[in-house]
């Protein structure tokens, strides 16, 4: 097994952040700068095209450590951030700004290439969260939470259907096709995001997915607007739905 | 026009809370025990067979007050509470009974029944506005917005249809036969609860009035669960949905 090795630190306004590798991984760990006890961890499954380090992933952190003290981690998914491109990465990226471009649904083509990435990433998800567990401040027998939406939900949905040590998830923005078997093997406290007039995802898609979920609690958040059009505010949401299901209570207002 | 006559006054928990009349109607008026400037003013809508001070209308003062310093204020729908009951109230009521003891479905009774009691309470709903908006801590150009589920919805949505002076609502629970054209001509932000396993308002229902408010702003907050399951965290929720629109921050985490 591969261990977490951290090889960057930083501090500011409260939030420690460490980079590390878990052999080829590259993660990054958040946590509060005034050190922590054992605390709750979230796991963020960034975008397509995005990474570890987006804003959204450290708008995200920020609020979660500020907000309940946790840790938070973000690893590159394959093909992202600092790490190599497949040819098959490649071909796929390519054919997804060609049917951008030419207006025509990118849908079948994020459903296939997100699906192939999430094949790829369970394995480093689950290797990671091995590595993070053998750290004193977080430790085996926490709870673990997962929190992505776009790619970060075509490999979370898999990942908590398969991974017992996730005990509750926010999803959203994706289509059913892939992910309807394995929401439908999920239990865990589910809250899932997705845009009312969506232009790539047809509503009646995005309720599909939330319905498959077998959780007996689940939220479904549907806000007006276009794919990427989601409030800011639902971030807030997520934040206040690990404080509930992690069991944190907020440390301050969010 | 009628003014506010109060009629008894406690304060407890740093909650003020003035019975008062408009006319024939009884209401009760929440605020800060501490005063309060000029503030904003949330009208709460009670569901059916309920009152001005069941359980549910309390708790939600006491979180919007605690929340934002907002002035709260519940009135006794017709037939409800205090108030007599007309021959045509007490045979729709034995109507919804015998069909619920029946195990019939109820919707349409309390569709139209919630449509008549609506038709009544809106002039009261703007006689109570009137008056409260004379009071030095109210006053006439405040914001205002409206909270109400079940029978609170089917008096609330024709009432912010017609009342320019409400800018926010929070809805819930409810058909879109009688209400969505009244939804139609709502601009505002919204909220919308529904219950996504709702025993008696079918699920494409909810889903139909929340598509039809023509507001820019609308999310809706559909949760696993029976009708009468709706969590507690929705009334954080919409208690966080008036700080945002209605222009005061939050003074205490929620």
């Amino acid at each position: 097994m591969n261990s977490v090795q951290f090889t960057a630190e930083t501090s500011s306004n409260g939030l420690r952040e460490r980079d590390f590798t878990v052999g080829e991984i590259p993660g990054v760990l958040w946590s509060p700068a005034s050190g922590s006890d054992r605390a709750p961890l979230v796991l963020l499954g960034h975008g397509g095209g995005t990474h570890k380090k987006a804003p959204a992933m450290t708008g995200r952190a920020q609020l979660l450590v500020a907000g309940c003290g946790f840790h938070v981690v973000a690893i590159d998914a394959p093909g992202h951030g600092s790490r190599p491109r497949t040819a098959h990465d490649e071909q796929e990226i390519a054919l997804m700004r060609q049917a951008m471009a030419a207006g025509e649904p990118v849908g079948p083509i994020v459903v296939r290439y997100n699906s192939h990435l999430a094949d790829r990433a369970l394995p480093e998800w689950r290797a990671t969260l091995d590595a993070l567990q053998e750290l004193p401040e977080i430790g085996a027998d926490g709870p673990v939470g997962y929190f992505g939406l776009n790619m970060g939900t075509a490999i979370g949905v898999p990942l908590t259907a398969v991974e017992s040590r996730i005990t509750a998830a926010s999803f959203g923005l994706h289509w059913p096709d892939a992910l309807a078997e394995y929401a439908r093997r999920i239990t865990v406290p589910v809250e899932y995001a997705l845009q009312w007039d969506d232009e790539h995802i047809p509503r009646e898609s995005g309720l599909a997915l939330f319905d498959a979920f077998a959780s007996k609690e689940k939220t479904l958040h549907a806000n007006a607007g276009a794919h990427k059009e989601l409030p800011r505010f639902e971030a807030d949401s997520a934040v206040r739905f690990f404080a509930r299901h992690l069991g944190r209570a907020m440390t301050s207002p969010a």
